[in-house]
């Protein structure tokens, strides 16, 4: 029923990533930044957070993969983004954007727009009103206000993923991710992740600690989103609050095994 | 002996602000964003972080209620709290002050006099020290040192909040909440409280919650206090020290129901 | 085994610090905001944290002691940690700097520098490189590239501390501080510590308010270790991972008391 290969795929990505324990440099925003870097520490990575101009360029040189999110931007934290992000490109460390918030505000979309113009993004990860905002004036992709399926969505992301020449992954209920050419559907989750503030930030965070040990977008987005919503399953089932489930999912992002993963995936092609 | 009508009240805020999930904008301080997110996210409500002076305009149109909170003041942030009150007053939108520190440095209580002189604030929460620091020089109020007595503090907001014409919130042993005609008093609450950082702020983003969908301030302030209370006392009762507190208290956010409230406001008019 | 005298003392620091709650003035990185205003509440201590140039010398003029934490440093909170820290300095109040990421970018190493040349600075903590990082140009302290045991970096430590003329606080399995002449030893502590954000951060905090109690320097570092690595014994004991364990070491240093200190404490001298 669920895919196998990814299952094992996912497992070995945990497993790498383990052991190369990759700095993961993040520009982030301020709600999530303790959160998210508890769940990399907890799933084996070494974050690291840096903003200042002066230091970025140099941060991200030794980094397995860029995080940039934009939740709590200002102008300058987007130049320091758009600094390590062309570093990044230059050294071909990965980068993963999360919008946050993009199509809400003219600030925020304009900003993850001059993000995915002037860099080289692996992956972006929203859910489907950021993600769909991102397309360009004139583009054939439907806008998010004329979308009313699930269905319709999926197609809209994979026009817009060939426009972008990106990865997208839109995370829901089910997860979608797709380049254009590929579509993956991660059915992993829990309802509770909902009322824990920067379990989107957490997604990209992780995904880009995938990204740092595997360079196939597609599916380091796939695996990393099996293993974060699973850590989600498993956390709900210690907790039946927010508080006690936010802490309970880093449980589980720390003792989530290989063959816990593998049993626990739910990955569809 | 307690007042079953505010009781009642506060059970039909909740349930109302529980279905329409109101957006909170917040442009709050740095130590408190990521808890006072994830109590908003537990009590019902949508929370959004927003301060860069590009976009907080557009942001508070979409909101309930802006909650303005000095925690970690700079100029720049001021400024866009103005810009954003600004905004919020033409469009209708309530807003919550909380002048953390007012009283302990010139920035802070010169930056809270030019929020509440520059809008039309419909709560102020603070403790008392904070509070009774924005009276105007000439005042006839007394000032917070030549305040010797419980009494003497609540007269002293009673004659402050008809001077700003606004709703002051006194958080203590017990809650203040008036006016300057009415005044309210909530008895609910936990020591415990005091062990976790931003618990105050938390208080006031969650009066925003609730002035998002009752327009009476009195009884917004009142009822979310009882409401914050009775979490503190919920949360108590599952834990003995601080950091399981504060989780047990988010789950305690979540967990209230209407018939819980009910019972356990303790509300006195 | 252990040094019962300074066992005792972190009993004694400990009682004083809780006795007096000294207002403990931070100016330090987003990420850990939270958790360390947490600790220092669970430990009895008054937290605040303010970084606006415009306030720091009044905040630091209540305050019994400063620290400074560039984790996330722009040049701006660099400014700001200099006017604190020299008006801290005029008032004899102590001063913690932990310098988060010296020696990884030049931004943070001269950053560094530049508050160590330009502050009477009594205790700096960090790991072993973060820590060695410091030596000036043309220092005869071991660069750490070229330090390949225990030993060699608690010979390198030593002579920097006199260099510098401060107290150096090495956190790491065993933690070494020194100030030149003293070298004491912690050996409290659990790898789990290692999982979540910010302990380091913490242990700087930690130091602060035992700075707040006791004017000396190697013991106030000391018997701060001591505690803060009991608490992560005794969180180790309640919780299994890295999310539950960051709630119960705020748990732990909130309930160990002295006697528990006392008996917990493995110092050497």
């Amino acid at each position: 029923m669920f895919d196998q290969q990814l299952a094992q795929k996912a497992a070995k990505n945990l497993k790498i990533m383990r052991e190369k324990k990759p700095l993961i440099h993040n520009i982030t925003n301020f709600v999530v930044m303790n959160y998210t870097a508890n769940a990399l520490l907890a799933c084996g990575a070494s974050p690291v957070m840096a903003h200042a101009a002066e230091e970025v360029e140099e941060m991200v040189s030794f980094a397995g993969a860029l995080v940039l999110n934009i939740g709590t931007l200002t102008p300058y934290w987007i130049d320091s983004m758009l600094k390590a992000g062309k570093r990044a490109n230059e050294l071909n460390v990965p980068i993963i954007l999360d919008p946050v918030g993009s199509g809400a505000t003219k600030l925020r979309t304009e900003s993850s727009k001059r993000l995915i113009d002037n860099l080289k993004i692996n992956v972006v990860r929203g859910n489907a009103s950021e993600v769909l905002s991102l397309a360009h004036e004139g583009s054939r992709t439907k806008g998010v206000d004329s979308i009313h399926s699930v269905d319709e969505a999926a197609d809209a992301a994979i026009a817009l993923a060939s426009e972008l020449d990106t990865t997208l992954a839109i995370t829901g209920e089910v997860d979608l991710i797709t380049d254009g050419e590929r579509v993956c559907k991660v059915l992993n989750g829990h309802e509770l992740m909902g009322y824990v503030t920067g379990t989107g930030c957490t997604a990209t965070a992780l995904i880009g600690a995938f990204l740092a040990v595997d360079k196939d977008s597609v599916e380091a987005a796939t695996t990393a989103l099996a293993y974060f919503g699973l850590a989600g399953e498993k956390g709900a089932a210690q907790a039946a609050a927010p508080g006690s489930f936010m802490i309970a999912m880093l449980d589980a992002l720390f003792s989530i095994d290989e063959a816990a993963l593998i049993e626990g995936a739910r990955i569809k092609i």
